[in-house]
């Protein structure tokens, strides 16, 4: 059987991401999708709208076969860290082939300018340190240090946050030596960040949130967006658990975080540098809101998304020795769920993957999936009494989703 | 200018209270009352119904001259430790005696049994250990102890909570070689753990909080037992904060702080020890609420209060380290409030004091006040979001409560 590999968030799963599984199965020829998906958190430093159990449903119901969770060291982590974990894990599981979206299109240009970088590299590094200097942000300053490559040969455009990420996933599959094909397909009329509506069908997933949260969880300005699963899911989850999952949820829990540690406590989290932690304390006890308390703490130098994870890493209470230690590779493949054919397939490889599938939390003790369940507990606060008590516990006791 | 002083958590000031003051007042002939009182949380590991301020006003509108605040590392101890900070804080403001309320009302007793036990201190720390050995706890193997103590002399019964707290004063005085003079004014009606009405007019503050949660916190039924400023200013602050403060209101915290450390971390928190992190751990799992919480984890061995200050030290991120440095006695005089009569001593006898004087906090920068200013901050957490805010900055902008 044959397994191509996707990399997603879901979050939620609209018709995009259908369009690409349908798209990446034929060119990859394949028989199956393997997606491995982030958990509760997600790489923008954010809450998932819904748990990774429910995004997980939306995935099977809508054409992937197995979702394996990309764990929380890697899911909240730069475009580079975030690859490399995705990839590892993909490998891991004998994919194939991967196929991610991108702004491109072209797969070819990808390899070469992963070749280009690679071979001059110094040079490169030199000029995004340069461009630091300058007191922009990274994303920025590695933009720049593009833009001013002159190069004779066919280079993707890194300034399109896709094309970074698949940029990312190519030079991964080349430097751990992995024999998965990279493939691409163009996306369609959404750019990620958008928050309009593009087009009658496809929308990103930024705009459906939006949307979602404009019209105060009642879904139906989103329909056409998504496939019928996915809307059926996000109501169930309001009617199971009460609300979606923001940042406002967790605003209080953050705060709280910030005025009971000490500086030095948060200078032991990950992420947090450059005396950010003065900077945080300060606002937390002026910001009514967590949206305040970002306007509060934006600076040049600061990517919202970087400011995200720094916040995330601090609610969670993730120091930076726990961060350093496998930021290479996966060392586990934690199963979320299957369809029928998923399970066939796992049925059949399973002895051959070079990494230990979990699909029973409780026997698996690895120093990794313990900031996996953490980050699952700390994410059930986002709801509230009971709602929070029935996610809160589901971590140790579902078994990983079985669908068809 | 003769002043007499008193130990007090007025959590709210009552009738008792005022009783207790007035004859302090004249046992002593003293010309004015200073009080030191906890702040915002409290001995037996609560938060207080109201602020520290709220409090510091129904001292002062009820016959106390000057409120000084214990620490939070004296407050939230046991007896011992507490009587040691609360009676240097007298000592270092020129107190001429020290007025405590008993069970007993005899004050000799208290000054034979201080002797007696530190002539018998080896044999009866044994007594004590070999008690505790028995699974019992920490209170109950003292009071063990001391039954079976055969002495010729008037010893004081160290089985009333009250007793217990004066046996340490008297203690605190003779072996920090204070020259304040102990006094004792025995406990009119109401023993401190009542928790129903004992007469018309005299209540313990047990029952009176007891009766302000059950009435919605309306607090018509408590009328009779309290000053007319205590229900006044408790009205004033239902309608200013929103509610009155209470454990439930710090669960959801308590358990976001259990949930997200690690057990090494744990640890590391005052007065957590013997392993009782995995049974907290285990126990903020399940519970749905504070009290289920504390039945899960109650054992012979712990007391209910001292469960409640191990929640209270890891609700407010305190440390060992941080509670063992100063421990002995306090080592400054934070000034909450004052009367003209008050305010007219200061000016006299400032330049005795023998610890510093703070009245504005942003000018005093010493580490034992950061775990008072921690403690403010948490504590406004029992309060919802505007009034949260509110209080949260209080601590820093208040300038001391100035009545006449």
């Amino acid at each position: 059987m044959r397994a191509v590999g996707v990399i997603v968030e879901y979050n939620p799963f609209h018709n995009g991401h259908a369009y690409h599984l349908q798209v990446a199965k034929g060119t990859a020829e394949a028989d199956l999708v393997v997606a491995v998906m982030s958990g509760n958190f997600l790489q923008r430093g954010e809450p998932a709208l819904v748990s990774k159990w429910y995004r997980t449903k939306m995935a099977l119901l809508n054409g992937v076969d197995i979702v394996l969770e990309l764990p929380y060291q890697f899911a909240t982590q730069k475009a580079e860290t975030f690859a490399n974990g995705a990839v590892s894990i993909l490998d891991a599981i004998g994919c194939h082939s991967l196929c991610f979206g991108s702004e491109s299109g072209d797969i070819s240009s990808f390899s070469q300018t992963v070749d280009y970088l690679d071979k001059h590299k110094d040079q490169f590094d030199e000029n995004i340190k340069m461009n630091i200097k300058t007191g922009v942000s990274f994303p920025k300053a590695l933009s720049l240090s593009f833009q001013s490559l002159s190069s004779p040969e066919n280079l993707v455009s890194l300034d399109k946050p896709n094309n970074i990420l698949g940029f990312h996933y190519v030079k991964a599959i080349k430097h751990q030596k992995s024999t998965m094909i990279p493939l691409t397909v163009k996306r369609k009329n959404a750019d990620y960040h958008d928050e309009h509506f593009a087009t009658e069908t496809i929308a990103s997933a930024t705009s459906i949130r939006k949307a979602l949260f404009a019209s105060k969880e009642n879904n139906s300005s989103i329909k056409q967006y998504v496939p019928d699963a996915t809307d059926r899911l996000l109501r169930e989850y309001l009617d199971d658990y009460g609300n979606f999952h923001e940042w406002e949820n967790y605003w209080s829990y953050l705060r709280f975080r910030l005025l009971h540690c000490s500086v030095e406590e948060l200078r032991e989290i990950y992420e947090v540098e450059e005396g950010i932690e003065h900077r945080l304390i300060a606002a937390a006890l002026d910001a009514a809101n967590f949206n305040e308390f970002m306007q509060k703490i934006k600076t040049k130098r600061y990517t919202w998304t970087r400011l995200q994870r720094i916040c995330l890493h601090i609610l969670t209470n993730t120091k930076k020795a726990e961060m350093k230690s496998t930021i290479e590779r996966a060392s586990y493949l934690r199963l979320l769920g299957m369809t029928g054919n998923g399970k066939e397939y796992l049925n059949k490889y399973k002895s051959q993957f070079t990494l230990p599938l979990i699909s029973k939390l409780s026997a698996y003790k690895e120093n990794g999936i313990y900031l996996d369940i953490k980050a699952s507990r700390i994410y059930s606060f986002g709801l509230r009494n009971q709602a929070r008590d029935r996610l809160l516990n589901q971590e140790f006791k579902q078994p990983p989703i079985f669908i068809k």
